[in-house]
């Protein structure tokens, strides 16, 4: 870790104050309402992310660092996570029953903690200080993008969008754009190297850097789009055992799925999807959010051609990329389309190739320790490592990702289930 | 049913008026996050409440006898409760997800029918029509009751209540009184008649008057107290299976019951029990309330000295009493104690008799059809009788309780477990 | 009690000698594997009824009356069934999974503690004594008929049953019968008395005998068909939510609810009944079987005529009997018709009236003590009362009945969604 | 593939009787009622696997190959796994409720099944379908393993083995030894080639053979035994969160985890272990079995000595191996100790190096396809792919094992959870 670095405090409190003022930005229009209520047990309340992104700056920086109490100790117990070496907390579930202290009241604290910060940043903090506050602002960039997620996942249960409500004029009468050309990436394969080193900022899971052996392979320039998933329906997806993974179809009975999470057949296979901003029909230019890793694994055997009478938009031998190859694809090439910062909070059709922005990318690799992943001392080394089990990485970023949150080496996870995110896929060969 | 007439409308308008009025001051002090959040499946969101209650109006009254449409005929699907006549509904446990329309709509939607309600009061309405809002009136101040205990049940699940911050000084140092004398009212039983007959307003299911023949027995003159709850659990009443029915034993062994809902250990035995206005210890004269039908049983067969080294307070044979027996004896003696319109929500300590205040008190009754019941045509005979299956039946009144509310012939009904309502118990032998 | 009398233990040994026997006759043709399963929480293996009726003979007669020990002290944990006061017991749900001692070793054992038995009875006990072995032997009679609904859930399983075998030639090709002629009893109310009293054996459960005021009604004289079930069937009677108690009705969605328990539709509407000796079509002459509590409720308020449209067999006002009622009408017929003696197992067609065989008759009463009713001391004291809680009482017997085991007074329950029994309905008005 | 070769058919022959011979010979001792009950959804009754490794060969060999019909069609519906291809069938978690056909019906069938089996090979069947009983030889070996874990679950359930009855003299009383010496196998690491090619028979999930870079490495010699995992239980192993996996601590609370499954305490921690020849002691030179692979993970971190205060046997750095690691290392061991055909059926105490045999090791490689990975065409392809989702894979064998069975390439897999294998766990660092 680098010394005490005045230009460096400047800069981490320039950078600080923006990712702060944003958290709340991203709740303009909403109501206490809105942001007390949790939808579901993986769902948080929007207040309890403004809450949480500010607890941990108390618990982890201006506690230690700068020996000053916390505003009120009974917080911790409610806005604390899941790091069990700082003690007892509420159970996830339970978010949504904690009405009291109110949103105004966060919010006043959040004022007073950011002050702190600024001042504390001022005094001249120690290196270690400085790179606790770093991950509190990536920590706290995540929580935007889960702010933004739950919100509408919350926002969707509400049966006058769905049921009761038209669309807005004018949001479905788009002429439906064709799909955008699909071109793959080829790589000779050998012995490469992938994972985080060097100076600029990482989650620990994302290194060592290490070698990984590839064979030779090929990964697709964009996502696949609601043009190919639409066809993907149209051809039985949802209704062909052998196209999926045994939990996978277990996940599709249990559940009905039919189609992407937020999708709904207006009559006879006419779409809407849910976004933050209305119903629209599916643009099969944009590309496929909201979908499991089962669903996106079965969509890659169906494209690949294993299915009888596939009208599969790539060819033979198609298949979810592995998150090494992923990696070293993506190094070379410059993020690229929607970001959290467009406000639009949806995936943009496209035109060409895409890398990191509009969805997430599902891979085929489980979440697990990189060779010589070692977890960091204390309640922070809790952050990723212990969730190395029953999980699915994600590669790139999405229209909910803020800009500067996207690097190659990030690692995303997910289980093989969730569809809350705006989860979609890259097909490699 | 009497035809029209114009002093009833006017005395009905006040009587509205003055329901419709309470049903929001009694929201005084909340946040519109207090009041849209669900804290289970069993209670209902504040907001849902005043909702609820104005839908009944719109649906039952102003729309088949006024003509008038509905304000917006969306809201129906989301603030009916369970009437299928009248359409589609919401799912009960899914009503803390509607975050909109939002507290002050409702409440803006609330003062419009209200409006509405008077001015066709005005008009001369028939008399079908004003039965319809007398059962209005009583359907509201039934809500009432209900938006107290579930918002009790809500705050309660903040764990800043009972976890980490202490009651506010004073609440805990009151000198405890003693056990309140208990009396005894004999009745020697033979042909009586019970339920409702004449002109005064009942519900469906409180008629029709009916004969029923009593063995003789006596009944307590007040209800069962904390003092004598407490003896029960000193005396291992929650950790003997023979005073228990086997459903109930079941319930404390899956709930974990060792007291009453809402009290908690502080710390070898010293209780503390929540209330509306903070913790407290509890007062031996106060009648003990969140108690199931399976709790009041075990302690009615506690009293009656069955186990073995019973200190009981009340002599061999107690048992609850049937609803015809407590009908009986409280059908002559006048209402008294404690009821919502005191403001404090929280049973009072007793010095002598009492009767319909402080507690509801289960009875040994199943809820089910008088010999002669029919449900009422279309929708509002939807109001009692499809509940009558699996519910035991409570009678009197609760310091949660609109005074105007009791009388002899209601007929109150809940599961055997449920806890969250005021309800205790009184003996009979 | 009376005081020891030898007349009375030659004849309880003879009744003794006659129940044990046909325990195990009733087995005959199953292999051991069918004895040892357990199909549902709800039902028991047959080797645990052949070895639980043994451990309560040795257990409430042999041990304290005749001072022997248990011929394996363990086996008194895996078979008793739920007295507290006995001492722990192997959970319910996992009796299917004793596999050891086998079905052999119970048989050794049965024939064992029946030697010891007959022994004891020569030996001049004391009358205390001899009221154990009577309420043995009904406590036996009672389990043969659980032996064999429990015996039909379980075959029922076997999806070679139900899915691939076609029921054996000339079982579907009878000319069905017509309905049979329907009478009514009527009585003019007033006060009758109900209950047992009187030197002969009853369960504690049926006194103490008391009086009971009853209004003026009038009781069919057979239990409804599958004639007429097949006509509510067909006027939409599982389709029509306003002929449910609203648990019945949730349980019809949650169950998938279309017809009585083991009719299974061949296609079109043309159902088949799965019977102890095969699948069969229903007879319009029978007695419907294996419908709840809910499915008969409903039946009688659409044979009433409240459902528009409706084709009532009965007319309009038609509802269950409360227990008294029947009662009071069933004290002065005798039984008819079929009794398990007959190894038929199903209820035969009927050609008039009918009383106490074919099917169980749901009642309108819950399953509640009588007035005065005190439980027996010690672990016999189980037998009945714990369970006055969420269940309903059925009259009369069935076709699974031991033909001596049925009286007027006797009181059968089970929970109202229970469909595994012989339980019909029979009307009132 | 190939072509057809008599030597080929005669030796499989030999193979084919002798295996199916085997499964028989595992069942001495069984009652019918042993056979036919299933302990919980994972497992299979004994009947079960009796049946369906039968059910295999009559239809892809016997079927197809033979042109033979099946012995009766409706069995194939009970006795099909999870081959979708093949047909639909019964669920799972019901295959105990199959108490017809009984033992003896499907022993008939098996050997009509082996005398047509035996026929075919003598009638020079071409290379396919000798490949085919390629491997069903190797389907039913592995299913000989799961009948005796299944058993061994099945009789476990038993309350007479755990609670009443002492396991017999001599049983408990032998020294136990020390433990034995633990060397590791240095690796520098590297480009390395695993998985399967070649002429022997192998599953599809083992191949294709691939290239994988490891840096250094170092393995056990043998695997982590009681002796060690007391030490890890005295050291507070199942008490402290940091040590778990976030779903391995989850696991730990719900399921209440102190030990392996099949330890109790008899008290003060004098542990006993069940085995299928009965209760004993743990012995610290025998390896630990029946433990998931979250206790596994939590095992190898507590003894790399994070913990602080840790008596680890191991020091620094230790993890549970890749399975790249583990087959690069054993794949130069010669398989030795405890299988199958020793009758044990329990791990034997170590005295130095074991690979192979005692336990399955645990490894910290998720179970994914290989580079290159495609499944067979038709319903065998279903045998292996579709569960590539959720689980982890385990290396070795075990004393359930047929010693032919084992490989350097094989891959076994089971949910991180699961615990009634033969499963244990060796180091690597």
């Amino acid at each position: 870790m680098p010394d005490a670095c005045p230009d460096r405090a400047a800069l981490l409190a320039a950078r600080l104050a923006a990712t702060r003022a944003r958290s709340v930005t991203l709740t303009d229009g909403l109501s206490a309402e809105d942001m007390v209520v949790q939808s579901m047990p993986d769902a948080s309340p929007v207040k309890w992310h403004l809450a949480h992104t500010t607890w941990f700056f108390e618990t982890f920086v201006l506690g230690p660092h700068a020996g000053q109490p916390p505003h009120d100790p009974a917080w911790a117990y409610l806005f604390n996570s899941y790091y069990v070496a700082a003690g007892d907390r509420h159970p996830r579930p339970r978010r949504g029953l904690v009405t009291r202290p109110g949103v105004a009241e966060v919010l006043d604290w959040r004022a007073q903690v950011d002050r702190r910060l600024a001042a504390f940043l001022e005094s001249g903090p120690a290196a270690e200080a400085l790179d606790l506050i770093d991950l509190g602002i990536a920590h706290e960039q995540q929580h935007q993008e889960l702010l933004l997620t739950d919100l509408k996942h919350l926002l969707a249960q509400n049966p006058l969008r769905y049921l009761l409500r038209p669309a807005g004029p004018g949001t479905d009468d788009r002429v439906p754009g064709g799909l955008p050309p699909l071109g793959w990436v080829e790589h000779p394969g050998g012995l490469v190297e992938v994972g985080h080193a060097g100076p600029g900022f990482a989650y620990d899971n994302e290194g060592p850097r290490h070698r990984v052996w590839l064979e030779p392979f090929a990964l697709a320039d964009r996502p696949v789009t609601c043009g190919e998933w639409l066809a993907f329906m149209a051809d039985g997806g949802y209704a062909t055992p052998s196209l999926w993974l045994s939990d996978g179809w277990a996940a599709v009975q249990a559940e009905g799925w039919r189609a992407p999470l937020y999708w709904r057949d207006a009559g006879d296979g006419d779409w809407r999807v849910f976004t933050l901003s209305g119903e629209r029909r599916p643009d099969p230019a944009e590309p496929v959010a909201h979908v499991s890793q089962y669903e996106a694994d079965a969509f890659a055997r169906w494209a690949a051609g294993v299915h009888a009478g596939s009208s599969s938009p790539a060819g033979l031998g198609t298949r979810l990329p592995t998150e090494a190859e992923w990696e070293t694809v993506a190094a070379l090439r410059a993020p690229s389309g929607t970001f959290a910062d467009a406000g639009r909070y949806h995936p943009a059709p496209l035109s060409g190739p895409s890398w990191y922005g509009e969805v997430w990318d599902w891979t085929a690799s489980a979440y697990l320790p990189y060779p010589g992943f070692r977890t960091a001392a204390g309640a922070v080394g809790e952050y990723n490592g212990k969730f190395m089990s029953g999980q699915m990485v994600l590669r790139g970023g999405s229209c909910a990702t803020p800009t500067g949150h996207v690097r190659p080496t990030y690692r995303n996870f997910f289980p093989p289930a969730a569809r809350w995110q705006f989860s979609g896929l890259r097909l490699a060969r």
